[in-house]
């Protein structure tokens, strides 16, 4: 026996166009498969979605979601679709709403040192624009050219230089965000200190889209630093030598932007994919940066990394130079990537806990033989070890999800998250009751249930 | 004919005896009325209070929260009973839970950059403990030595270093609170990058107390800069000069710390009050903080102080003298309330409205004949404006309310906010609508019903 529907999907699609005229809506399995899966080898797309929609406007948006909760569509919002945790992949009869055509940069204010942006607004492409102006976007995720800020903020995404200048939802001043219902609301604002409302801004930066669709967002922008950028490489023994001296230099007060860990097998990959030679046999190097703090905080970086036994300490204040090491630190997902089939993982742990993160990634990856390359913003206590396996092999070894399963316990262990900066989407959902406990998942369900009672915006991911 | 009631006081009493077996409990009216009123002129105590309960420990603070669901008793949260805004003063019949006793440092670790701290503790102590390994907790409002953490987090207290190291919400890494239900929940923790849940931290964090009692916090702790500090005064004919050189001293990239604004009655005010001579008959004195950004940077800050007209800059990193000036702008509130009756706002708007702000509150004070003495933190667009009439008249004249109002509206039109680093209370709660507008005004209530179903949680403020 066939379950009836009362609706076709040829009568959703013709309303959804009348409901969103300035859409671009797709309905072919060949856009359907460009805007699913990332190419994550873990999970795919689990069906047909109903359509892609690139929203052209606010009032788009309004539009898929009256059908959406007309006919009980489940709402997939995307913005660049660069999701490292299958956050913005098409579920089966879901509508894709993209955010990706609204890319524009309303406004840069030099005098209140803020930019106002659409969600598709790429993060490189804002920070240029503020770089002619003498500003800059702090956050820096590795998708910095690719990705987009509505999805930096759906994700609170990190990065390089969030050590010293915060994560994206630090650098969040407001949003207006379109609710399930429709209506558009506007949280937060233009002010840098603010004691009125409850803080709703930053409750809806970081909600994957689960809670409402970003359609504006005002964000920080930073005067450049006076003074010339360092940029220097150290190399240790191990990852755990490594981690004290990225502690060292944290305590030290010199206010370091970028404090970057890559391990041998991970330099080693990017000798290969670059053509460089920057392992020079070390197993564990680390890439820094300072801002501007003159001669007294190189130096003092310097003495702290040799006292913890950094060897071969170059730092360079050409700009073409210490450009070349950044984006070595850049290239490395792809050169990682090269060496077969890959989960990439995040975490984050306390700041003093990282060498014993690090110590215990190197063990597991002993003990059940996976080969992992770890990375990671040390300065945060963020780590990014990367499983590898055959590239003839599309499912992972068992080995390489256990290895996962016993990082993910040791980071809580530790007192951290499984999650330092890539959100949680369909990878990690399974996971809350574990980080968070009964309670807290209970109550992250209300607030779900208040804003979206039909369940309609990115069902299954975050916290379902 | 007399409201019937169910219980009387005795009984509910001795019922809150039995459930808070570690609290000190007081009934008589000497207690309810130390703890009420803070002195501020617009509002006093509604009536009499049940009790004044200063909890033991969290087991207390579960106990207290029984009795009043099983009553339906509003309850009041109090920290150190600093609040500006009648944030934690008794209402008729309600139990002001304090929780001033636990004050106990849990933790300061060096190695996490973090302290975790009962709600009672004094920012001032916290910081001093702090200084002792190298380390300092930033936020710094006006009520240092007398706050408390847990005070500070219920309101987003603000400060002088706000500028470069941003206010309490920014400082706060997780919370354990007590839910009306009597649970406690954890939220966040020790890790400085987090992408796992639902941002609940920091909703409660400027939640004031209506939310939830927040029982631990865990802070960030700072290292302290390399360097030394730099202190200085500049002169201004007037604050809309002012505004703009502390526009462009944050736009200069040298990152000051502290960037203060007070105008030439408040300086009167502090001379005749410490027995300095830093008035010099100018309008506007800015005092500025740099942090070990050595002599480039102070060497800009002097360019840019002179390109905008500062006159006779004088700058010092003898921290006798430095200390001296920092202590000029600590003892502002009681110079400039020596000189009649008060009410003292908070407004913050964008960092460039600044100038028209100023100016906005020199013309009030003109044209309504109202005495406004105008201070504040000019590097993130907060400013103080202190209304003064004489101490004889207990009730604050008309005109005096019509200041503040029409300040309030100006610092909306500028898209601003009428509270930027003391919360809303009962002075402000009148304004919710105004502005968040309705539909934000309603999902703060929806919020509040989601925790709170029986609104026993500081009633009557904040969004009520």
């Amino acid at each position: 026996m066939a379950i009836f529907t009362a609706y076709d999907n040829a009568e959703i699609l013709a309303a959804l166009r009348v409901a969103a005229p300035h859409a671009e809506i797709h309905t072919d399995d060949q856009v359907a498969r460009e805007h699913s899966a990332n190419g994550n080898a873990q999970l795919e797309i689990d069906g047909r979605i109903l359509a892609y929609v690139a929203a052209g406007d606010v009032a788009d948006i309004q539009g898929v979601l009256k059908i959406a909760r007309q006919y009980h569509i489940p709402v997939v919002p995307q913005g660049a679709d660069t999701s490292t945790v299958i956050g913005a992949d098409g579920l089966n009869g879901s509508i894709i709403l993209s955010t990706v055509r609204m890319n524009r940069i309303k406004e840069i204010s030099k005098g209140d040192l803020l930019a106002v942006v659409e969600p598709g607004v790429i993060n490189g492409d804002l920070d240029k624009e503020a770089r002619k102006q003498g500003l800059f976007y702090a956050p820096d995720p590795g998708s910095k050219p690719i990705s987009s800020i509505g999805g930096n903020a759906a994700t609170n995404a990190g990065g390089m230089s969030t050590v010293k200048y915060g994560a994206t939802t630090d650098n969040v001043l407001g949003l207006k965000v379109v609710l399930a219902d429709g209506r558009e609301i506007k949280l937060g604002g233009r002010t840098y200190k603010h004691a009125f409302s409850y803080d709703l801004t930053h409750l809806f930066v970081g909600s994957e889209g689960t809670l409402g669709i970003i359609t504006e967002i005002t964000v920080k922008l930073n005067p450049i630093p006076i003074g010339t950028p360092v940029v220097g490489v150290a190399y240790f023994d191990n990852m755990t030598a490594l981690a004290k001296g990225v502690e060292n230099l944290r305590l030290s007060g010199i206010y370091p932007v970028t404090l970057e860990a890559l391990d041998g097998l991970t330099v080693a990959a990017l000798d290969r994919y670059e053509g460089t030679h920057y392992a020079e046999g070390a197993e564990a190097m680390l890439i820094f940066r300072l801002d501007a703090g003159g001669e007294a905080s190189l130096k003092m970086a310097e003495q702290i990394l040799t006292a913890d036994h950094a060897k071969n300490i170059k730092v360079t204040s050409n700009p073409d130079e210490a450009g070349a090491i950044i984006k070595l630190r850049q290239d490395m997902l792809p050169a990682v990537f090269a060496n077969g089939q890959h989960i990439m993982e995040d975490m984050a742990v306390p700041l003093s806990k990282l060498p014993e993160m690090m110590d215990y990634i190197a063990e597991v990856a002993k003990d059940l033989n996976v080969e992992i390359y770890t990375a990671g913003h040390a300065g945060d206590g963020n780590v990014h070890p990367t499983v590898i396996w055959p590239a003839d092999q599309t499912e992972p070894p068992k080995e390489a999800l256990q290895a996962i399963r016993m990082m993910f316990r040791k980071a809580l262990a530790l007192g951290g998250t499984i999650s330092g900066e890539h959100a949680v989407g369909m990878s990690k959902n399974q996971w809350n009751n574990e980080e968070l406990g009964f309670d807290v998942d209970e109550i992250q369900h209300q607030i779900k249930d208040l804003f979206d009672p039909l369940n309609i915006l990115n069902p299954k991911r975050k916290i379902d």
